[in-house]
């Protein structure tokens, strides 16, 4: 179901032209009542935004945080592509608004697939009215939009949390430039909760930096990251700190689906780091040993060679005495106050044999803890990303 | 001849038994008098420094900038290896000291290998001897030297500058761990300019900064770079700045036979930034571009992909503006105005076919300017670093 799980939403997702060979390329997500309801949103913090997250970020702030629908497209990402561009992404807001009756400024906008290529307007006049025409609220059509919307993905990412009385659903696209802040990742979020914008806001960007901040397959930094969050106050009023909790589960869960289905990911590895100053400097720590390239390199031979490691704790900047460092795989120490540790190998073999790695490194006794999703760098991921056109 | 070339200097090459197989491992370079002369060293910045390092600064700084001798040695890097692998550091420095006859304080020690493997002290005893009494000024025994601190590089690296009087000599190792600030890299370099310690260690930084700081093969730091350099005044008394100079050429050509000789280096390329408010500003995008996984797989594929580059230039964390930046491919314009520009395919690809790529990215008017060399992300790169042993 994802977005179409809450009361109050319809989707849809149609084959626009943008992919050749019929692919479905172009979804909406409206709400059934075709009117703004409060919503916020997180961008990419790239400079060289692209143009839809330029319009998103302006029709947000001119609406005040209302939004009624949300066009998405796959194929081409309008990014680097000049005021053409920029017109292009308008117009497709225009076109959805005409179609359903609000604002242009209540329509937002995604676009997600290569830079650097123009976009023309017509595949969006083909696609919107049929986007417009088939919306619902079935299982379906929320199934169409969330393949739509995708690029290298091999498989949707959908997502439902259920509470007493109100529920999140999402969907979201991500298999590779993918960082913290955020990653080539578009996500549609959907409740029925009564929650106004500001207090979304708030809770959108908590639960992104619970998940999404924490993931990177590749450190490359999206020009056209997206995460929206809609609220159709078609249910119950939830507890503050629940609808946070309920945000940050359906967000990290789809993080965690992201990671899953990285292109070439052959491994992925949870790092998690603990006893550090504070959780600032977990964080670098973290950060640095997931986007490590020999770490992952290791990570993708199931070689547990934890110099590696350590030395991208010597070096994130960060102050530590390697006297005090100690790292394990899966439970097993294999370096203790910085030097090697004397360690089960079966067990050791066992845990790096399988596909999921969890990395623990204690840096000291500080109250600092942080948590990195990252993937193997696998030969198949380079072949990928080696050649694009 | 390398580091043999200057008037004053000789060299020996040995297997120790570190390596298996009777291969080159260790090596020794002394003056011919046996006594220590001005000497200077940039070590690396990361916290999880290896032991041969924590001895060389404390010997470097006890003795005054004055040093007879540095041994090296490859197979191992001892690093984390505790309070043990500073014994055996400090222990192989004494050795060759006592053969030599001079204070432990005036030699220096490099390792470079595997991180957190415990080395005993046998190798230096016997290796040591054998260095000491092999030891000349033979074009053979530099390069024996020079072959003996190889790890994973397929070939030695070596070069010989002369000007008036005086001349410089370097040899070198490099090919993965490989970044700014700096690398797995060593280098010793001899000259018989006259210069004292104080403006050697000024003309090293400045070289350094220059050259192997303008290298990154894979962003990762490693816990034993070490540069050092040593004059025997038995030349005649440089121009400063021309030392500086010659220097930096020196240490360039060492850095551009690392990128290379890096590990499944398919393509190496030079970045250069131009047009940037400052060179801080300048070195911080070329940095960002020149360490991108996206940007370096496109460098594998030979795809000219310059909106990986734009996205770069604007997660740089650099204030710019992507509707000034112009990228370049070997002198082909492909984006211009951060939007794509009409180019020469034929010649585009001629360029991009090529073993070595340059890419100028102009992002301004501003007089910050920078240059990274950088190297393909390769399958084979990590098949190389999958598994380590």
């Amino acid at each position: 179901m994802s977005v179409t799980a809450p009361a109050g939403f319809e989707a849809a997702g149609v084959a626009s032209g943008i992919k050749e060979g019929g692919l479905l390329d172009m979804a909406l997500v409206s709400t059934q009542d075709r009117c703004g309801v409060a919503a916020a949103a997180v961008f990419t913090t790239n400079r060289a935004a692209g143009a839809p997250v330029e319009v998103s970020r302006r029709h947000l702030a001119l609406s005040g945080g209302r939004v009624a629908a949300v066009l998405l497209n796959s194929g081409n990402a309008n990014a680097a592509t000049g005021p053409q561009g920029l017109a292009v992404a308008e117009r497709s807001t225009e076109l959805v608004a005409q179609q359903i009756g609000v604002s242009s400024r209540e329509v937002l906008c995604c676009s997600t697939g290569l830079i650097g290529i123009p976009l023309g307007v017509s595949p969006f006049e083909h696609g919107i009215p049929a986007l417009v025409g088939a919306l619902s609220s079935s299982k379906d059509s929320a199934s169409q939009a969330a393949r739509a919307i995708l690029t290298t993905d091999s498989r949707p990412k959908e997502v439902v949390v259920k509470a007493d009385g109100w529920s999140i659903g999402a969907m979201a696209k991500g298999a590779a430039m993918l960082a913290p802040n955020m990653a080539t990742m578009l996500a549609v979020i959907t409740t029925d909760a009564v929650i106004g914008p500001g207090e979304l806001d708030r809770a959108l960007r908590s639960a992104v930096a619970r998940s999404f901040h924490e993931l990177s397959v590749d450190g490359c930094c999206s020009t056209n990251d997206t995460v929206i969050v809609m609220a159709s106050g078609k249910g119950a009023e939830p507890n503050f700190s629940s609808f946070v909790e309920a945000l940050q589960v359906a967000c990290d869960d789809l993080a965690a689906q992201m990671a899953d289905d990285a292109e070439g990911a052959t491994k992925v590895a949870t790092i998690f780091v603990k006893g550090a100053q504070s959780s600032e400097d977990a964080a670098r720590i973290a950060r640095r040993v997931g986007e490590s390239q020999l770490v992952k390199c290791s990570l993708h031979g199931s070689d547990p060679y934890w110099g590696r490691v350590l030395a991208e704790v010597g070096a994130a900047g960060v102050e530590v005495d390697p006297a005090k460092v100690d790292i394990s795989y899966g439970g097993v120490v294999v370096c203790r106050g910085g030097g090697p540790a004397v360690y089960d190998r079966e067990a050791l073999a066992d845990h790096m044999a399988g596909r999921h790695v969890m990395i623990e490194v204690v840096v000291g006794a500080g109250p600092g803890t942080a948590r990195m999703r990252t993937t193997a760098l696998s030969p198949q991921y380079v072949e990928l990303n080696a050649k694009t056109s």
